[in-house]
């Protein structure tokens, strides 16, 4: 479905991720292991302390609501981000952290510009709320317009592909309703990401797609799509599930679906943007590095206060909690709040890169990327040994739900780490109503429940110090063969 | 509040409707009468069949989906509406209505254009999601920029007053989560109604108000204002509930906002605009009229498919059913569409006034506009022993939840008739979530439950019979003394 091609690639990692921590999709979990030894001291005692800490926090949650209100969207290569970016620099430095910095990668610029999708026929001209999709290509000056084909899923359109010559194709896939995990997204992405492709396959002149989410009120939900060499590039937009739902039916009852859509997007040429690090030296193993990180990029639309402010300023206070209480654990942790994840994971491969000579330095790495939702579990991507390790800390985390921990996590912007052998680890949430907000210009702070965000944030922070303090090393992954198996992620992108 | 001046009046009107059903504000409801004798079979035998069609009825709720999709709103004076109204007339006369016709009357004709709202500081620009009130004068061409004050309530306003001269006063104001009835609605929908004024005595040059509604996805709910003779008339409009919580954490934060406000809303002369009139002769009594109805017109976004779509599809299938059952009542039932009930009730007002001639013969007028929800209750608006007469027939509603009839009702569009005595009555539905939809773009056919339509289709098709078949004549309502008494409603607007 997805053949060679850089972009291509980012999107089928983009799938690959969306499927993983879903626990129909994850390999048979290892047998944990039998009751061992009690934890140390410094271990239970540091538990209660920071969960303590965590849920009586108050500055965390006021944090994001700030980079929220202060900042709104964090688009990278806009001002915007810029200004996320100085002011995460600032937090940091408040609170005394070592070397806040700036660091900057090559990312995907691309820009939205103005956009409109007109209904013509029947009953228009009337406006349908749309969101150009990411990376999308634009439409000429005056707009595209032209016959609606809608179908329901690939199949469908396999059927039909003789009639959607220059016309318009609407993917009507209804999103399934969110269990645990993110398995109904990754079904219902296949059709934000792959199908202009598909349809430009047969002729389409355009795409839209329905709103990956199972709820709206009119809303639309943007996210990245790709292109394929050798096809022919035309612009995709989604729609509210409401206008998706409404065009199906109009097509169903005869009537000509007749639309204009109209798109300034472009890609200009890739740019620098700023990753953002810190640190917190550890006491006896400084030179070992724990990475913790969520990414500072958002869309566009809202605020990312799900997707991913709260795992920003749950990783800058997760640093904050551990030095309030004096807890400076034996490796170093270092923070990196990871730049343009959602058009490209661009962030987290820069950061690979530039950092390649220390990945053998890099024990671990964590990101939290699942919204700002109660803590369900803690995956665990790498060797079953390294699972196993993980999972002789269970116990610690049994007052904040309990939090599983189990094989199979990780994150989008730390995978290119994982490639380097460093075992990833990532942080899964009740993340049933995640897909309400995602991507849409309705993710904002007042949709994160402070209380839930402090169960996450007290289950973050005491990871980070687990796997910061813990006396074992875990063991690298072995590099992948090929094909490369899912990289190992809880999270959805 | 709201001194004399009809625009003015207008608003108080609908001020009214919204606190009336609620069984907080209804006056002591009657006795309900001891067991009287079992209600003819004609009666019970009509209701069984009613229910049992209105249930397996696939029809109406399908013409409810195709006014919306083929249409979309139908904002009073616009081509959409007179499309609705040609629409109407067509479906009443493909299954034999009497005299489907068009009745000009005159309209407020506000049009929106086009508008905006950005956030300028703190870090902007950027693009708040805002719907411009109905009635509201528009900015200048180059917009309104200002600092935003906001407040929380009326209270607050009068305590800051001195500070808000040439700035923008923002209505914080949070609807309560709806029970039963309206009355959160009222005691919000007062910010939007009269916030201007209030604003604008202390020198305000624009009003914002918090969106009507106690859940959002960023959506800003619309609805109308009013201005007042003497007082300087600025622009207003609401924002969603997610940006006036953002605003106010800014100011509470101590940050200066401030925005631009750009709207081109118009007030043009009044014109004419067509109420949907028609009918189903009595068999007995075809002088006597009961008139059904419910508004046609919606606001200019979504479409409005609870506001009052759903109730002008169960008026126009209320009578094919009784049509199709062969039961043609005693009286004459006469379907009444009204137009621009959102922006003055004026298809109402306009009805009443060029049928005051036949107003004697119009025996009750019952209307639908809370939605397509299931059906909870019927208010009766009259005299104690109109109440008691009307009850008589509650248990052939018993199959359907039970429907409880009770005093006080009737709806906004109706109540002109009801100063010339006429019997209102007005049905009550499960209506906690008409506010997430309300005036809004989310108000769309798919938030209407194809079942709970059904059910209040069978509740008020039931009661048409019942009204139009009843021996009894209801007893006029005597006129109001001064000041009026609320008119009763189980509507809001």
């Amino acid at each position: 479905m997805f053949p060679p091609g850089q972009k291509v690639l980012v999107a089928a990692f983009a799938m690959l991720f969306a499927t993983a921590g879903c626990p129909a999709a994850s390999p048979e979990p290892p047998e944990k292991p039998a009751q061992q030894a009690p934890l140390p001291a410094r271990f239970t005692d540091a538990a209660a302390r920071i969960i303590e800490a965590a849920r009586k926090d108050e500055a965390s949650y006021r944090r994001l609501q700030e980079l929220c209100d202060r900042i709104g969207h964090r688009s990278a290569g806009t001002p915007s981000y810029d200004r996320a970016a100085a002011w995460s620099v600032e937090q940091m430095r408040a609170f005394g952290m070592t070397n806040p910095r700036l660091e900057d990668v090559p990312i995907n610029r691309w820009t939205r510009g103005r956009e409109s999708l007109t209904l013509l026929t029947p009953g228009g001209p009337r406006p349908i709320p749309m969101l150009g999709l990411g990376r999308s290509i634009g439409t000429p000056a005056d707009g595209i317009q032209g016959e609606v084909v809608v179908v329901r899923d690939f199949e469908e359109l396999e059927r039909v592909k003789d009639t959607v010559k220059g016309k318009i194709v609407l993917y009507n896939f209804p999103m399934r309703e969110q269990g645990e995990g993110f398995g109904g997204y990754g079904e219902a992405v296949a059709y934000r990401s792959g199908g202009a492709v598909r349809a430009a396959q047969h002729g389409a002149i355009a795409a839209l797609v329905r709103s990956v989410t199972t709820r709206g009120m009119r809303t639309p939900h943007t996210g990245m799509m790709s292109y394929q060499d050798g096809v022919p590039r035309i612009p995709a937009a989604a729609i509210p599930i409401e206008d998706a739902m409404s065009f199906q039916r109009m097509q169903d009852r005869g009537d000509r679906v007749t639309v204009r859509l109209f798109m300034e997007a472009k890609n200009l040429p890739d740019g620098p943007s700023p990753n953002v690090l810190a640190e917190l030296p550890g006491r006896e193993k400084p030179e070992e590095i724990v990475v913790i990180g969520a990414h500072l990029d958002s869309w566009d639309v809202g605020c990312g206060a799900h997707d991913d402010g709260a795992g920003v300023t749950m990783t800058i206070d997760a640093v904050r909690l551990l030095k309030e209480l004096g807890l400076t654990p034996r490796r170093t942790v270092r923070v990196v709040l990871f730049t343009n994840e959602e058009r490209g994971i661009d962030g987290g491969r820069g950061y690979a890169e530039l950092h390649r000579a220390e990945a053998a330095r890099h024990v671990a790495a964590f990101e939290t990327d699942s919204g700002g939702f109660r803590p369900k579990r803690i995956g665990v991507g790498g060797t079953d040994e390294a699972v196993a390790m993980v999972q002789r800390y269970e116990p610690l985390f049994e007052t904040l739900g309990p939090v599983e921990i189990r094989k199979g996590g990780g994150g989008a912007d730390i995978s290119f780490l994982g490639k380097d052998g460093v075992p990833l680890l990532g942080l899964g949430t009740e993340s049933g109503h995640y897909f309400d907000y995602h991507h849409s210009d309705a993710d904002t702070v007042d949709k994160v429940d402070p209380n839930d965000y402090r169960e996450s944030l007290a289950a973050f922070t005491l990871m980070t110090w687990v796997l910061a303090e813990m006396d074992e090393t875990l063991p690298r992954t072995p590099p992948p063969t090929t094909p490369p198996p899912a990289p190992a992620a809880g999270v959805a992108k």
